[in-house]
């Protein structure tokens, strides 16, 4: 069996901890093991800073796009290879598995073309300049510049592709270098594209490190150039900000954690009308795809009372299109969770949830065999105001139906009992009711996906996260951000205001100078 | 004696725990008491965000910048009042005073015109729209709306005035209500402009919360929504941004701390030229001005080595024409430290220093027979490379000169030890010296000032904090930023990517709507 190692300090290493086993979550047959340890974090983090970071400032943006565009080339080559290794270590379905690697490829590609729109440069500019004295000559410029140290990525189980090669593509098209850290249980896609990259030899040494396992120590040596960015849980998130060295350095760091996410039917949507088609097939797919593991999929749904029981009817009317078992099978839609603990957190938080209310569909009976299996699982809540249901994430293929009065200031009153969210869909046609809506939601959520007649046809769902808009949310969902285009380069870099002689400033760090390519969207 | 209480929950409120002493710290008479406790801490939470809030979201950014006007005319009505309560409480000459009471009036006015320029709306858009579908149909805008929380702001004892307001301006401007805690030693300005904004009433009940002495609690209490501010010592930064419930809830913290501010000579400036005149009295300014009390003051002037002699003559000559004592007295140019912890701290540090170097002028011997004084003191070190001057902060009137090689790269190298700045200076007439220097500085400072011959008539000092640039910086510094115009709005706001139907979000959430202010500066 083989054993997934790290690449560090320019070279493959195995780890001398006692291993762990990954396995097939379908057929429970072990995959691979994954050891940690035995390598001094203080030299993979110092071969990041001084080999690493000179090789990418050396670059200009155009020239690092190019990178981002080698690597996606690189993996799309190795497609099908990485599709049957998500299918087997992931419980992916084909399409799952495309959802992910097809998302790494398509953002490294987004951040190739910002490369080359950012040209042959290696400053941002913020904002025009502006006069500080009494006349033009003393001015004023804010800048962003690269920081030189090291970007540290903890990535999540549930995207080993694109959660890895979207913070790389920010991280390195601002010109940091990168330490990549998988989700242990699904690493196995991940270290694949590592290889990869390691193979091609696309990036310099130095730019790319790839940790498997654990960090050991590494957290208690980052300094005040270093960031760390994290996407996962929100108990997880918040050990990492806790950390006491990372407090005293102030070191960044950015938390992406799993939320409560809403979707809410406005009251005058038809259920003739797209918009309500488009609710039905959304939610249904953020509950199936990825078996439900994604940070963005819909746990909340708001239902004008009156509406819950035929809205209830025709979602398990859809799910139960959704056919569940080995993703290999070719008409499957839905396999099994990734891992025995996820296995084991969902049906326990299925039952607790279930506690409130009644389960339309699904439940916590076995529905296969063998295999870490879950049946799609709606829950109509008795009453949304109960706390269990704005508290207890269920990382999994199950949602919550929760009825409310139809009025916009109360769906957003109970949308926002969940704390801070990564995204919240609404569907309603009449704009008066959405923007109410919105605009009591928007402090609460980083991304408000708003449906409507008018955009069904053409509409990307809620659940997918786009590299031009940022992915992030407040409170409980982390409290931070990344991609939105150039947004997603500036925690990688820091904002600097320079003040000085106007000729000077312009002609080196000005919004028009050759040096500096402007950092609005 | 007057006890200085705090305005909560409407109404003044004195504290039930042992009061602290105030003192003059020139003539060590006591002048207030200040009281901590008795009272609920999510009382006075709860209020800011209850009554606070609405009554800021009623309000577009015009008629809250009116708020700004009329607190800053309030406060510029008392002036004089606030200048002798400088002098007696922060041993402040009256130009001290003044720098802290006009800094705060100035501030207040320029957001006041931001507010204007805004114009009548309440969000920001941030970006252009763009399309995200096949067609325009499908369109994403990123926009800014107001958190409904309460912004709490922990101010430092330097500057009660303009501390307070500054941080007061961006949050009130951005419609979130503030709990102002000032720094404790030289409360009685703070409080006394408490006074004035309450009896004035200008601002509507909830949006303004004064709190003397200690928070209690109240940190423990902090949610999502909620934002912390604090301005002060690294060490206090680090405890705060420890606290468990912050980082429970991932609530929004901003620290900008004390640092190690850099002067830099670069080798070409002539002694006979206006961009070496500059740098002399601006040192000097940093060094005196509040006694060396400010975030911005220089501490470590890098000079090349072999002009170490002259420049350090120059200076000491400089630093000799500053009058020293009672700040009463009209000629008198410093005052004492304003505290007796201050005093005791500085005199320490200093020794600490002196052991390394060679005391140019001042030192740790009384200059006068009372009050906390500390003569302005000038240390020459005898390697630049030692530890203890890019770690050992003396918050007082104490600078280091410390000899570099007069090459670009090892003076960024040597000012970068210091961890992250606020500020740093350089002082040439060849750009692509200071271009060099400034390239490499920038990623850790928040702000790089660049003096020139060409500027020199006009030029603001460096230490001097412009409402329209941003103050704070990486690491050392705090790892944080705040002002700069509309960017100083952003931490009291939430970015949220917007998705849905082109015509319905640009109609309300468009950079080109009636409703949205544009938020590039």
């Amino acid at each position: 069996m083989q054993t997934l190692s790290s690449h560090i300090l320019g070279r493959w290493h195995t780890g001398t901890e006692k291993p762990v086993t990954l396995e097939n979550p379908t057929t429970l047959a072990p995959l691979a093991t994954v050891g940690s340890g035995g390598f001094d974090s203080k030299a993979v983090l110092a071969f990041a800073r001084e080999k690493g970071g000179p090789a990418l400032a050396a670059l200009n943006f155009q020239e690092r796009g190019k990178l981002l565009a080698a690597l996606s080339g690189a993996i799309h080559e190795h497609r099908d290879e990485l599709i049957q290794l998500a299918l087997e270590n992931g419980g992916n379905t084909r399409g799952d598995a495309k959802f992910d690697i097809d998302g790494a490829t398509g953002t490294l590609m987004y951040y190739a073309g910002l490369g080359e729109k950012l040209g042959a440069r290696t400053l941002l500019s913020d904002g025009e300049g502006l006069q500080l004295g009494r006349t033009a000559r003393f001015w004023g410029q804010h800048v962003y510049t690269t920081r030189p140290g090291v970007a540290l990525h903890i990535n999540a189980f549930n995207f080993p592709a694109w959660g890895m090669l979207e913070k790389m593509a920010c991280a390195l098209l601002a010109g940091m270098p990168v330490i990549e850290k998988p989700g242990t249980p699904t690493a196995l896609v991940a270290w694949r594209i590592a290889q990869i990259i390691v193979e091609k030899g696309i990036l310099p040494a130095g730019v790319y490190q790839f940790v498997s396992g654990s960090l050991g120590d590494m957290l208690d040596h980052l300094g005040p150039q270093d960031v760390l960015a994290f996407t996962g849980s929100s108990g997880t998130g918040a050990n990492l900000r806790g950390n006491a060295n990372l407090i005293k350095h102030n070191v960044r760091v950015n938390i992406e954690a799993d939320s409560l996410n809403a979707a809410v039917l406005a009251p005058d949507v038809d259920a003739s009308s797209d918009a309500y088609g488009l609710f039905l097939s959304n939610v249904a797919l953020d509950m199936t795809q990825k078996t439900g593991q994604k940070c963005t999929a819909v746990r909340r749904v708001f239902v004008p009372a009156e509406r819950v029981k035929d809205v209830v009817a025709d979602l398990v009317a859809q799910l139960g299109r959704t056919k569940v078992g080995d993703p290999s099978e070719k008409d499957v839609r839905m396999g099994p969770l990734a891992s025995k603990s996820q296995f084991e957190e969902v049906k326990k938080g299925i039952e607790r949830l279930a506690a409130h209310g009644t389960i339309a569909t699904g439940g916590t009976d076995p529905i296969q065999p063998k295999g870490y299996f879950v049946a799609p699982t709606l829950i109509v809540a008795k009453d949304a105001q109960n706390p269990a249901f704005h508290a207890e994430e269920v990382f999994g293929p199950c949602a919550v139906v929760l009825p409310y009065s139809g009025d916009a200031v109360e769906a957003a009153r109970l949308v926002n009992l969940g704390g801070g969210g990564l995204v919240c869909s609404v569907y309603g046609n009449d704009a008066e009711w959405t923007d109410r809506f919105v605009l009591l939601a928007a402090p609460w959520h980083g991304r408000i996906w708003i449906g409507s007649d008018k955009m069904a046809e053409q509409a990307l769902p809620p659940g997918m996260v786009l590299p031009m808009m940022i992915h992030g949310g407040p409170g409980r969902a982390g409290g931070g951000d990344e991609l939105g285009a150039e947004r997603g380069l500036h925690f990688y870099m820091q904002r600097t205001a320079l003040q000085g002689f106007k000729g000077a400033i312009e002609a080196t760090f000005g919004d028009k100078s050759p040096a500096t390519g402007t950092s609005g969207s």
